[in-house]
């Protein structure tokens, strides 16, 4: 998944700090980096990845505010969300022609030493996500081997913070294929469904839809606190909670929600058949697939 | 501390796989990686720090195992070690005018969809030690978040692996210096001491030196390996052992022992003083400055 489309964030440095004077579009194939940049070297950085419908980018603000809150969260400077809402329009302009597109968003510590961040957006039409929208996903519950305590206690470990650190999501999501399933739920030591590696849980039981607390060193969804909103709509209950496999095996219907592949009904856990919610799953499919903000 | 010399690893795709076919030395200020490199968007890629004394590469086979075996825990491509051997000592030779140097390692996952790793050593002469080889570190205990058997019970978490995701290792030097510390011993949620950000920690009670077991979810250290052979041939003993905070407060003197920095004794643990062992530090960083292997 390459991309195609490219901007890259310039930055002065000055009496009061480092300010954001504009980006350009550079041809996608061209080296960017230095391999000195601490994103490369370390994983030290922070990203967000917004949906693009015909051009429109979707839930555009709560992105913006999750990529400052992440920032904060590994003291780096802050993004200036002005310079980035104009940045993420002129890419998702330039992939107007298509029905859905993706825009990734990253800021990184900078190259070693020069204490200037850098930064780029980039994107490109999504790929097709129908099946997974409509027959489901098979996931692997895996450990993620830490407590749900650790936001409020141990915030070093940036749980909550989207970092450009993922090789433990992708060698879940790795672990996950051996066991012949699509995608991962993480759980605490102490027992707490989590989140997937790049997506937020859902279950409904009855008419309330649950997702695991935020405070348990979780990614609050952007694409989950849309769904709840729309499920207000809709004569649903929904709650934050502290959830157990258990509950998930006991649900009537669950989903991994997330930017880009939008809801994908849970089909199997640990590969224990789980019911699709067909309805529901195509109604929210429907909404997310129009929603801007 | 930005790198005075750096040499990109080529690749070639063929019918048997991905082959090494030689390296180049580019300029340092050069762009070279792609922004869409899974060592930029993801953390995805592994890496060694190799110190280099008057131009020779010290501890250069085990870190190549390590090497190797860090990009096994990714399920990256082996790495060829006969060549990352020549790159090493290419890039070590521009390097011998320096009493002290470093050179990093790097094998990245490559730009996603492209299924070729991207690869470079970069190096540069080291920072001045002195300070913390014989006055010591102040260091912060913190907690991991993590229990002390995940590198056992769940091997999609990478412990134990030497990643490029080491965001919150750096985080964690971060909350070390709000805290008036120099540098961090991290502690498991079970309460086992296990290693810092990047050294590995080593304590001494009356002629026996105790370093944390490996298969806690550490990285074995290659630094630690010498030094505990070094002690042998000194009359000392030697263990890897399960160790708490209080064996750390009750030792006789402790070290954070790494490939650049050697051994760097602690004065303090968590604002109490700790003795430093100056003849004990003295000797091993004789040793460590002078090993070749």
């Amino acid at each position: 998944v390459t991309a195609d489309v490219l901007a890259l964030v310039q930055f002065a440095a000055g009496p009061d700090g480092i300010s954001t004077t504009g980006h350009r579009v550079v041809p996608v194939g061209d080296p960017v980096l230095s391999a000195l940049d601490l994103a490369a070297t370390r994983g030290d950085g922070v990203f967000e990845t917004i949906s693009v419908g015909r051009g429109a980018p979707q839930a555009l603000e709560p992105h913006l505010v999750r990529f400052a809150r992440s920032a904060r969260m590994l003291d780096l400077p802050a993004p200036d969300l002005d310079a980035w809402r104009a940045i993420v329009l002129d890419v998702a302009g330039r992939l107007a022609a298509h029905d859905e597109a993706w825009i990734k968003t990253v800021l990184t510590r900078g190259v070693e030493g020069a204490d200037v961040p850098t930064a780029w957006a980039s994107g490109a039409p999504s790929a097709d996500f129908s099946a997974a929208r409509t027959e489901g996903v098979a996931v692997a519950l895996l450990d993620r081997g830490v407590r749900s305590d650790v936001a409020s206690s141990s915030p070093w470990l940036l749980a909550g913070a989207k970092t450009l650190s993922y090789a433990v999501n992708m060698a879940a999501k790795r672990e996950a294929a051996r066991r012949g399933a699509d995608d991962v739920v993480f759980v605490s030591t102490d027992g707490a469904l989590l989140e997937g590696p790049t997506a937020t849980l859902i279950l409904r039981r009855g008419d309330l839809l649950s997702t695991p607390r935020a405070d348990l060193g979780i990614l609050a969804g952007t694409t989950q606190a849309d769904v709840f909103a729309w499920a207000h709509e809709h004569g649903l209950r929904t709650e934050h909670a502290l959830l157990s496999p258990s509950d998930l095996a006991s649900a009537d219907a669950a989903w991994l929600v997330s930017s880009v592949r939008h809801a994908a009904p849970l089909r199997a856990v640990d590969g224990a058949p789980l019911a699709v919610d067909v309805e529901l799953s195509n109604a929210m499919n429907r909404f997310l697939a129009t929603r801007v903000r």
